[in-house]
């Protein structure tokens, strides 16, 4: 019976304490699940959030893996204690939220749904046909699970869709393009940009001065990824010359997003308060139990975290 | 070769003018195309649209068919002068924009884009994880070629989709009900209601006190089907009573909607300039020629209109 450690904000305990029994008993598996390990060299998997009580893995000898339960890992790959197996969570309910949000902001922007709801004035505009999705670029920059599930989900609705990672990937009806060139190129497609790119060093404010000047005039730009991503001096810089015509983020470097920030209140701009994704407990849960049981039963980890990519 | 009429309002001309002629040389077709029939006895097809200059058909003793521009027919099979073979326009890209628009404001709805928007003071609301589509019920009422390209992309973007016509269907994906019982349990599970129906004696007011009291406390109409669909009067005061949550209306009884009209201004109403769905001339044009081509070919018409039932 492996004895199993939850490590993450109490806040998160009274969701899990009935989801990873359920899980478990659905995966056939008897595991001892504790909040506190008085023997560490005891412990064999730990399923871990930032913010929780440890900070140090080294006590940790007998550990399989660490199972983390977000999907961004940079924080946990940081930290030098750790040398046990990591996995991301890859929950699918978060996939299915980040589809949603950002299916509906590129059709809010698609469609123009701002101005409808800002001309209820009793003037009927009906004089301009809108473009079709077909003749419209969007660019997603990440294919990782989240960036190619909103990609395919967008070419669905028949956008022209670019997608962009750091290595060649090819996917079913999208332009994939890689690497630096290929960044100038997705960039010059993207009439909306969609940012679903790990926060790592090669990333970080990948979205400057210099790549927001390498869109077409007047784009839009979502972020559900990461706030490191932007430069966020030089967006807002780019959307006061018209360079950039809207931006809609969820994501920020300082979250709660202070309010005092020139985001909040800025007419080009929409924030959402990190909402586009979540973890659902019910659901990872069903991730944690599949690793533990694969792992008991020798099969590689799902979703595995190379530490030297980062992610 | 086949002398052909156009019959619409001469604002719609110079776009089939070009659209037509290419159309019908991609389809192998010699037509002759005329904007007046000074013989109506030798006219072999009419492209009609209403507002032009055709009223009485009779005349057109030889007419093979009439080919309508416009998806609804209401008004044409109405007028006893026609006894000619009538078919409807089916444009690929109507639908395309029609699915685009209903799919974004269903997700408008889902995610609560307009709190959001409404919401940039500062403060940061991320206390409630909203549902997943899988966990919200959207019922279109109307399975013809708009209704169900719709059902099936919300069914695609998982929501639990219930579709709605007057005879029995089956879809993949979707739950289909038909007949009077079936229309109160379709309503019953409505979260988001999209009106799809064609304007029939039928449809008329199909949505009215009784049928919007069997919806969910809170619902969501969407409407870019037909303005007679809705009793204008029993949805402004379902609104105020709350049953209704909110109407997002592109249809309506007399377009342009008047400016004083009590939907303009209502704080639970958006309403857009019918431009869900559009025909572009571009493609309808390669209709109408595959039309003439079948004819010509002694094949049955695509989209032929049956009389009795009125689409």
């Amino acid at each position: 019976m492996p004895t199993t450690l939850f490590s993450a904000p109490a806040r998160l305990w009274p969701a899990y304490a009935t989801a990873l029994p359920r899980a478990f008993a659905e995966a056939g598996l008897s595991v001892r699940l504790l909040t506190e390990a008085p023997d560490p060299a005891a412990v064999d998997y730990i399923i871990y959030a930032p913010g929780g009580p440890l900070a140090d893995f080294r006590p940790y000898t007998g550990a399989k893996a660490v199972l983390s339960l977000w999907a961004g890992v940079e924080r946990i790959v940081s930290n030098p204690t750790l040398t046990q197996p990591l996995a991301r969570m890859v929950d699918p309910a978060l996939t299915e939220g980040m589809v949603e949000w950002v299916t509906g902001h590129v059709l809010r922007t698609h469609l123009g749904i701002d101005a409808h709801l800002a001309g209820q004035d009793g003037i009927w505009r009906n004089h301009i046909t809108p473009p079709l999705a077909r003749e419209r670029g969007v660019t997603v920059l990440g294919l990782g699970e989240l960036g190619t599930a909103c990609a395919a989900m967008l070419a669905h609705l028949n956008f022209r869709v670019t997608g962009w990672s750091r290595s060649p990937k090819a996917l079913p009806g999208i332009r994939c393009l890689s690497g630096p060139d290929g960044l100038a190129q997705a960039l010059a497609r993207a009439e909306i940009l969609v940012l679903l790119l790990p926060n790592t060093p090669e990333t970080e404010n990948i979205l400057n001065a210099e790549t927001l000047a390498q869109m077409p005039k007047g784009a839009v730009i979502l972020n559900p990824g990461r706030g490191s991503l932007i430069d966020d001096a030089a967006l807002l810089a780019a959307l006061d010359t018209g360079q950039i015509a809207q931006a809609t983020l969820d994501v920020f470097r300082v979250e709660p997003l202070p309010a005092d920030h020139p985001y909040w209140g800025h007419p080009k701009v929409t924030v959402t308060p990190h909402i586009a994704a979540e973890t659902r407990p019910a659901s990872a849960a069903r991730v944690i139990a599949e690793n533990i049981r694969r792992s008991e039963a020798g099969e590689p980890l799902l979703y595995r975290v190379d530490r030297r990519r980062g992610y």
